[in-house]
């Protein structure tokens, strides 16, 4: 007979609830280098748009291209339902706060055409840009095909949770190693959390790993579901997965962590938390590039019997460009993100983004309250 | 001669503190099974309506016996002490927020009687439903013997805090081991927390415990009374007990957690910590179906001395359909709960509620500063 | 070379942090004892109000002394300074906000006066109470032998914090060793917190010890000094020194948690720790019996050079027969503070006092955002 | 094979999460001994005004001087590139607060003239103050010289991270060794965080270690970089690089801590963990001798891509004198620092610095929602 059997609980962090600690060295920014590299493509930057229709559509995605990232076509959204979405993106955005789900759960009814598919693709690879388009786990097999034939570079296969293990009722759910005999273009696959998750993904072959369940600005799976994991602690278990896969195989595949990143700060604690690129939303809806018009949405919310994400928000206030590079008169770490990532990289003296990964990180909660406080005294023109 | 004792404190942990984590393996929602046994009686969904005078009448018990789960009707309420309680819902209703307190306290001062309690039973198993109705523990020897006679299914002996081992000044305590020997139908007894507490009441031979003391939107009993333990420890707690229990004497008593549920996210939280089911008053007192007209209570509120509850204001605007299974346009959680359940046991790879049990939770405390910083920002039509 | 040496910390808890786990027996109410001794004296409840002008003067002490506690006349405040202070009590409840610490500084100017410590201790022997007054350590010497010879019975030396070794300037500094040799009436000395300093005053022969440092309503000593221990921890050690002591020497000196209590959960949560009574200040300053009109403050907030607390507004809501037992249609725990101990004592089927210092009490933090979010919900009429 | 490793973290803390504990013994405030060496320089009491320029201009440095302090001297901010820089202070004062950061940006594009440096330091000379003045460690090598000529008595090297060793692309990188060879006068670094660099620090031979990366109230490292290490656990570490490097070479280093602190409390926190004085700049921007006008700014503020602080509007509401020394009718710990200081060292039994390091402290969250709440029930009259 066996004492009780006590379930036991570990404890997950937030971007809020940790610091970076500077190094023993430090090193001029201008020392420190950045590239992102996912299969045969490079990119002068770990920066990534999500495919989420109000922040890429095709000339979004030229654009990221130009200022060394990467932008992923969500291939199951408006663009590929709707020759010219413009319409259903400007109801969207004049939509009462309540009403905005039940619009994005019709409009998201009409069908996807595979000419748009294809369109889509061209008209991203017609601007030089690299094409990453994504698909849902459950659509993959049947586009799969139609995607590399149309000529894109990236295919990424992402939903809420995707696993290597799928049950489904049909016989034929997705295996990405059956996949893997047709596709040759390199697949990114997300999004996971969890060490063995991510090991068992990365087994497969895939190119890239997107991390991150539930912390998303747009997502609200943990009220709905009870289900999502910190992304501090996401990252760093998927890291460990990484390495872990890297010392068995010689192979490294890149993790990309995908939710909630806001700030310089929150960029440069991905790096740190084991991170080879971010991929951002929210962010990015607010360029003037972003097709959205100052609102963004998750691809769970258009859901039809159990929506889990709200359109947000976020205003148009600043482009790709100063986003990213600056220059910023802002003092809260939401312009100049590679900028605020060089310079941090150079006060922990990381030359680059694998050295970065080593720094220190403390568990150090954000006073809120105290923030507050202070804020009022400051609100004096 | 020993050193200094100090007294230690374990932590404990409630549904905001946590999250689940998905599994290595996911399945489709669609390959989920739900049921709930009780002694003989088998239920297609594990959610079970709270014995509040504001959540169930036997109107809502058939309802809720139609939508697959089980509503139990409190006999030392309203229901058993007025022909026609309408009267007495509607002045709560009607009270201001002051004198609400003193209202429900003056009107549980009528007596129960015996000619309602077997007609409610009656109208409940007229409308083919199953019949669960609940007493105190100190009324329980009274009346067990007419509320067995007069057709219940299902007996629920519920307090704040019920014990195995009672103290009373009078002789002739409750003992649940006597109170089998007259009484056939499958007993729940209930509130419960803690392994010994809750091992102690199983031994006893009851065929479901309810587990929770002081969580729930309705009971002040934190402030009043010091007592509570938050639910997710209470229920870890709680399902260890059973499972010891069920490795001694190979029967199995499910513990449905009671309190403080009020979103899918919790719902799956509290299986996810080992409960079998859920009990819920406030998302019920909700809907279209519930007697309470927008507004309920615990049922320590009326107390005479020493009230440890509220009357909570929360609106009429669902349906026992549409909080169960949808379809919803909300995106907080609040509706479809079934929906949301078999979303996430899919996303953890669960096949059914025992399997769920065993997925990996975290501690990832809610950010809610940040989350209020975030909705200001959502505030723009 | 040893290695490098970092400073240890330790966590502390407070009444917000805790909650009391019930027992595996539950008894009835009426079976709670709950006596208290200090010295040759015995107090039905284990009550006694705070050494504060605006909570205790002769007709309150007699007051709750015919309520079955105990209350501390404080022997340096504007009762032993002005023949009626009523005037300067006016002045203070008139004061803004601002100008209130500063007329308090200056009220307190007034010299102390011999002929009214003598006259104010008679005034309570005259009501049949148990008298007990309080001076500061720096004042004990010289007023002590007073104090006895005008019939007190307990002498209280309080302040902020007390220890059994204080070092002064001059070279008679109190020694409590010397003081027992003139004074003869049971001396309640305070405060303390921490193991060792609540021994080694316990070690000198006094009849009591006072627990807490920082936490009261009316206090700031952890804004302006740093200074504080949550109650919880701080009444754990000194409950551990207490009994360390009755080990060693086969007295039980009782510890008297003072500070911040304001409900009956407080209350609870104090014993639990495990105190032998409670002292309190600003539930007792919102009774008619109270002198302070509605108002309070802590003894160091006249202060000439460095106040550290401040006027608090509480109203006058209450009285001490409701207070301390109801009945009540209050469901925030601040009336029937008696009954509300008794029933979480039965709960936790502790027969006295004693028995439930030994009940379980978790850390539980209170989800305070959780909760206004809910009362948002209520507020409607 | 090795198993997976995942990243570890370490908890660190900060003002508002810790507590200090009185002592076994008590001395009386007038015991207490609280002065500061930094080189060959000894200061009455342990408080440094901030090289800030909206706190520090040459009449301040003379006013600590007086009030028997150390104030530092900017000499890359307007002092030094403005003959009078009256008018530009006014203009930030004036400005809007989305304004400012774009007004400091331009402001600070003037350049910096040796003649002003020179003047500042003999104005601060012919005041009879010791004048310390602070360079960033890149212009350092280039301005320590005349510096030194000029008849400074303290240099301040100090950026957000500095180390003790640093990698830039000009091959003649900042290297302590080496400007030690020219540079007399007692050196001052910082900020630092952390055992290891800190140790790096004082064993290139400073005479004082400045401490603290991110806290600050004009500070948004965090927000901008990620980076930051909560006060008290900075202090702790560094504190322990002292001691580690005193039992190494009997060699003192006095580290002071700097950012954050804003009270009583605060100060007494930092000695605690270890520091051996505190650097201020809020507090002492509030001060009628200070030239912002009731603002003031970090000065990474100014940054022309990348500004990580902000200006902050803080009021002009006490003296240099009243803010040290009182007396005060504040509650809140804002004044009367030095006395707050005393009291709190004498309720620890610390007859200095060095043994109130020695206190004990423990981690006891300042519970602010319940503060907010009592807040509001004393806000009548």
């Amino acid at each position: 007979m066996t004492g009780p059997q006590f379930k036991q609980l570990r404890r997950a962090y937030g971007f809020d609830e940790v610091a970076i600690v500077p190094g023993d060295v430090t090193i001029n920014p201008e020392l420190v280098e950045l590239g992102l590299e996912i299969g045969p493509h490079r990119f002068a930057i770990p920066f990534v748009a999500s495919a989420m229709d109000a922040v890429v559509d095709p000339n979004f995605a030229i654009e990221m291209h130009r200022a060394g990232g990467l932008a992923v076509l969500n291939l199951e959204g408006v663009w590929t339902r709707y020759d010219d979405p413009g319409t259903i993106l400007q109801e969207v955005a004049a939509a009462s706060r309540d009403e905005a789900t039940a619009i994005l759960q019709n409009a998201y009814q009409a069908p996807i055409r595979d000419d748009l598919i294809a369109r889509r693709i061209k008209e991203i690879k017609a601007g030089g840009a690299v094409a990453a388009v994504s698909t849902t786990p459950m659509n993959t097999k049947k586009m799969a095909g139609l995607v590399q034939d149309s000529g894109a570079d990236i295919l990424v296969v992402q939903s809420t949770v995707t696993t290597a293990r799928h049950e489904s009722t049909s016989l034929e759910g997705l295996r990405f190693e059956k996949l893997f005999k047709d596709i040759h273009i390199p697949v990114v696959v997300g999004n996971t959390v969890g060490f063995n998750a991510t090991l068992e993904v990365m087994r497969t072959g895939v190119a890239g790993v997107l991390v991150g369940v539930g912390p998303g600005a747009a997502c609200t799976s943990r009220e709905v579901l009870g289900i999502g994991v910190p992304q501090v602690t996401a990252t760093i278990d998927c890291a460990a997965a990484r390495d872990h896969h890297f010392r068995e195989t010689g192979r490294y595949v890149p993790i990309i962590t995908d939710g909630g990143i806001r700030t310089g700060g929150d960029v440069c604690k991905c790096i740190v938390s084991g991170a080879d690129a971010v991929m951002m939303g929210s962010p990015f809806a607010q360029t003037t590039e972003a097709p959205g018009r100052g609102y963004h949405w998750g691809m769970a919310t258009p859901h039809a019997n159990l929506p889990r994400g709200t359109r947000v928000a976020v205003g148009v206030n600043t482009t790709v460009q100063k986003l990213l590079y600056g220059p910023t008169s802002r003092t809260d770490g939401t312009e100049n993100l590679v900028g605020a990532l060089k310079t941090a990289m150079g006060m922990c003296g990381a030359h680059n983004v694998r050295e970065f990964q080593q720094a220190e990180m403390v568990i150090a909660p954000a006073i809120k309250t105290e923030g507050k406080i202070y804020q009022f005294a400051q609100s004096g023109s």
